[in-house]
C-alpha cells in the first residue's frame, strides 16, 4: 500500500495521536528537547515558520496603534504580590534567582511568567494625564512557567510569545479594546493559519489570574480536543489600582486607568499541527511555510532540465514566493517523502517529458493529487495555487470543525459526544463548584461561552439542575491541552 | 544665543558627556531603568531603532546562510563548567536559578550570559556526518551578565542581542567564516550605523572565554572613548572536545568539529548615542530613524495647507518613506524642539507661504540647515536628501575618526593623546603582563590589533622594552566603555 511507505517513520495518526504529534515536530526538525528539564530548542524549521507568523501578527498589531518595546525578563519578587489574584495564580510556577553576580541576592527576582507587574510598574511612571492614553505597548520575549508535564509548542517550562498591555481612560474603551485584539487574533488564525476559531468568553475559574474578563479562541484538534489559541483579558483596574497607575482627567480628578493585556504564543505551532497535518506529516498552509513550493528535478543531467529549473526558481524568486529547489543527490522518492513530511504546499517535479511537452506537474500537499498541466506563466499559475491550497486548507478546516461540534442536552450526550472526538456545545448552570465538580469526574473543561447565546436545553449539562427561563449559559465543552 | 534654548534640558554634551549621554536616552523616550538593579526597559522609540537595526542585519546573516533558531534561556551549571576557561570567564557574572514550580531544584540553572554551551550541547546530536557541514545558526535574544556598573544600552544585566554558531569540518574554514562575520558587522556599521570600525584581533587578555581568536570592531566615541561593537570568535576544537561534537570525514574517520561564534546586542544604539549626537539631542542614521521625515504644519488652519501636508505624507508613505506628520496643538517651536531632540532625520515646515509659492522648506538635522527651494517631485527630493544626510554622516564621523587617531612612539605620547581624547596607535611588546600593568596604571587597554601591521616605533609603548625587528604589534590603544 502506497501510503505504508510514508508511515514507517510517524505513528499512526488515528491510533496514536501524540506519539504521531511528537514524531512530526522531531523528524521535521522543528523542535528538540532542551537540557534543562520541560524546554525546548525550536530548530530552524520551526523558527523559520514563527518568523512568518510573527511577521504578519506584527503587522495586525501595529495596524491597531500599538508599538513594540521590551521589559526586563526579571522581576522582583515583591511585584508578584500587588495584585493578590496574580499571585496566587502564578506563585505556583515561577522559576526564582536567588543568585548572582557571585553573591545571594537581598531580593529574590522571578524570571517573568508574564510582564503584567514590571509592566505596569513602568506604566505608574510614564502615564500622568489624559493626554497619555491611550497608551499601547507590545513585546515579542521569552517566558518561563514551571510545568511538571512538557510537550514541545504545547507546554513547555519556556516558550516565545507576544503580550500587549495598553492603558485608557475608560471602562467602555479598554473592553473595546479586549475584544478588537480578540477579534485580531480570531481573524490572523483564520486567514494566516487556515484554523478557525470558537470564540468566546471564560468562566470566572478559568480566566486570567488578577484580570476582571478573559476571552478566548479555541480550536478544535484532529483528537477532539481543544487547543487554547490566544486569550484576551480586560483587567479593569486591578493592577492600576495596585500599582497606582493614575492619570489627570479633562474634569481636573485624578482617576485609575483601565487596562487590558492579550497574548499569543508558540504554542500556535502546535495548533498548525494538529490541525492540518496527516499520516505523511505536515501540512503547512503556504502563508507560513518557510517553503512554498519545492522543485525536484527528474533526471537532472539530460540536456535543459536544469536551465529550465533554475528559470522557474529565479521567476518564483523574484515574484517573492519562497522557493526551493533540491538538486541533491538522493532520489526522487526520497525527496517527495522528505518534503511531504516537512509540509511545503506546492511540490514541482520536473523532468526530461515535461521540457519535450511543455508541461508543468504538480503535487498538492492538501489534497495529496498530483495534476499535470501546460506551462504557460508559471508565477501566474503557483501564485492560484498557492492562494487555492490556503482556501482549501481553511474550508477542510471548518468542515472538520462544523462536523466536530455537537449540541448535547444533558451529562450523558455531553460526555459520550466528547468521547467521539467532538466539542460539545450545552447549558451550564453557572455556578463554579459545578464546574468544578464535572472537571474532576471527566477531566472535560468549559473552554468558553460563545457570544451567541442561545438556549440548547432545560437542564446544566454538567451537574443535572434545572435551569429556568433565564438561568443558565450555553458553554462549549472539551477536553483540553 | 539660539543653541542654548535646546540646552536645557540636556547637560553640556563637553563638559559632561556620560550626563549629556543619559539625558538624551531618557528624554528621548529610548530606554528608562527597570525594577531590578542593572535592567533596563527599551521604551518604543529606543525598540523601533532595534527593529530597523534587527532587519538590516538578519537579512546579512540569512544572506551567508545562517538561519534562526531558538534555544533554552536555561542551561545547567555543569555545561558552563565543561570548557575550563569559558566557566572561569563567566561564572563571576551569572544570575542563578535556584527554586522553581516551589521546589529547591536539585542542579542549578544558569540564566545564559552566551549560549555556545546549550548549543554545543544540541550540535552533538544533530551533527553526524561532512555531509551536515557546515552548520550555522543564529539566534536573537535575551542575556543576562550581572554587573556592578550599569548604564542604559551600554552595560545593563540584561541585554537583547544575536549570537550566531557555526560548525565546520576544518580550521581553514572556521577562520573565513569568522572573518566573513567580522566583515559583515563592519560593513553594517559603516553602511547602515554610519559608524566607521576599527577592526582587529584582540589580544590573549582581552579575547572571548573559551576562543582561540577573537576579532573586534571598536569604534570612537566623542569623548574619544572606544566601544567594542562587535565581536567574532575562532573557537577552534575547544567547544568540540569539551561537548563531543564529532563527525565522520569523508576519510572514514572521526574528527572534532571547528566552530565560530559572533554576536552583535543592543549596544550598538549606545554607540549610534555617542557617535552622532550633539547638543540638541539624538541625530538618527535615516536607515534606522523610527521616523525619518517629519512634517510640520504651519498654521494648519489655512486652507489648502493640511490638504498639501496630507499629500505629501501619502506619497512618502506610498513610497516607503517613514514619515509623520505632527498636527497636535503644539507650538511649532516645541515641535522644531522636540524632533531634533528625537534625532529625525529632515523635517518639512509647510505652511501657507510655502503653499503659494510652491516652496519646500526643510531642515536637515545632520548639518542643523534650514534651507527653502522650489518643491516639485516630493518623493524624489526627500530619497535624495535621506541618501546625502546618511552619506554625510557616516563621512562626518570618518573624519572624526581619522583627526583623533594618533602614532605614538613612547608611553607619554599614548597618555598624551589619549587624554586628549583621541585614541593611540602604538608598538607593544605583545607580553601579557605588561599589558595588565599598563591597564593597572592607566585604565587604557589594548582595543585589538589592526590587520595592517606596521613598525612605528622601536620600543614597546607600555613598559618601554627595546624591540628588536620582528619583535612587538603595532595595536590601537584607548580607555573603554
Amino acid at each position: 500500500m502506497a501510503e505504508n511507505e510514508f508511515v514507517k517513520e510517524i505513528a499512526d495518526i488515528k491510533n496514536d495521536f501524540p506519539q504521531w504529534y511528537t514524531d512530526v515536530v522531531l523528524k521535521t526538525g522543528m523542535a528538540d528537547y532542551g537540557p534543562v528539564k520541560g524546554t525546548m530548542v525550536i530548530c530552524p524549521y520551526g523558527y523559520a515558520i514563527w518568523e512568518n507568523m510573527q511577521r504578519e501578527m506584527d503587522a495586525r498589531i501595529k495596524a491597531n496603534g500599538v508599538n513594540n518595546a521590551y521589559f526586563p525578563v526579571f522581576i522582583p519578587y515583591s511585584y508578584l504580590e500587588r495584585e493578590a489574584e496574580h499571585v496566587e495564580g502564578f506563585a505556583p510556577e515561577v522559576a526564582v534567582v536567588t543568585y548572582a553576580g557571585g553573591e545571594e541576592l537581598a531580593e529574590k527576582i522571578v524570571v517573568r511568567p508574564t510582564s503584567e507587574t514590571v509592566i505596569c510598574n513602568m506604566f505608574s511612571k510614564w502615564v500622568h494625564s489624559y493626554r497619555d492614553l491611550p497608551f499601547k505597548v507590545n513585546q515579542w520575549c521569552n517566558v518561563v512557567r514551571w510545568e511538571k508535564t512538557t510537550r514541545p509548542f504545547l507546554r513547555t517550562s519556556e516558550f516565545l510569545w507576544q503580550e500587549g498591555h495598553t492603558l485608557h481612560a475608560t471602562q467602555e474603551e479598554a473592553q473595546e479594546m479586549t475584544l478588537k485584539m480578540l477579534e485580531v487574533y480570531r481573524e490572523f488564525c483564520e486567514n494566516v493559519l487556515a484554523i478557525p476559531m470558537f470564540v468566546g468568553r471564560k468562566t470566572e475559574k478559568e480566566k486570567f489570574a488578577g484580570a476582571d474578563v478573559t476571552y478566548s479562541i479555541e480550536a478544535i484538534m484532529q483528537d477532539g480536543k481543544s487547543l487554547q489559541s490566544g486569550t484576551s483579558h480586560n483587567l479593569g483596574q486591578n493592577f492600576s489600582k495596585a500599582f497606582d497607575i493614575k492619570f489627570l482627567d479633562k474634569d481636573g480628578t485624578h482617576k485609575y486607568c483601565y487596562q487590558t493585556s492579550w497574548g499569543t504564543s508558540t504554542r500556535l505551532i502546535g495548533a498548525l499541527i494538529m490541525t492540518h497535518g496527516d499520516q505523511r506529516g505536515l501540512v503547512l498552509p503556504p502563508k507560513v511555510a518557510p517553503i512554498q513550493v519545492v522543485i525536484i528535478p527528474i533526471q537532472a543531467q539530460k540536456e535543459g532540465v536544469m536551465d529550465k529549473v533554475r528559470e522557474m526558481e529565479k521567476e518564483l524568486c523574484d515574484a517573492g514566493i519562497r522557493v526551493k529547489v533540491d538538486d541533491t543527490d538522493q532520489t526522487p522518492g526520497w525527496k517527495f517523502n522528505e518534503y511531504e513530511m516537512k509540509g511545503v504546499p506546492l511540490r514541482i517535479e520536473f523532468g526530461p517529458k515535461d521540457l519535450e511537452r511543455g508541461n508543468l506537474t504538480y503535487f498538492r500537499r492538501d489534497k495529496n493529487e498530483k495534476t499535470t498541466t501546460m506551462l504557460n506563466d508559471i508565477v501566474a499559475k503557483v501564485s492560484e495555487l498557492l492562494d487555492d491550497i490556503q482556501k482549501n486548507m481553511l474550508e477542510k478546516a471548518k468542515k472538520f470543525k462544523d462536523e466536530h461540534t455537537v449540541t448535547c442536552r444533558n451529562r450523558d450526550e455531553v460526555i459520550s459526544a466528547i468521547e467521539k472526538g467532538n466539542f460539545a456545545r450545552a447549558m451550564w448552570c453557572g455556578d463554579r463548584a459545578c464546574e468544578e465538580k464535572f472537571k474532576d469526574d471527566t477531566t472535560i473543561t468549559i473552554r468558553n461561552m460563545p457570544f451567541n447565546q442561545e438556549r440548547v436545553g432545560d437542564t446544566c449539562a454538567c451537574c443535572g439542575k434545572k435551569l429556568d427561563e433565564n438561568e443558565g449559559k450555553l458553554v462549549l465543552l472539551a477536553k483540553a491541552y
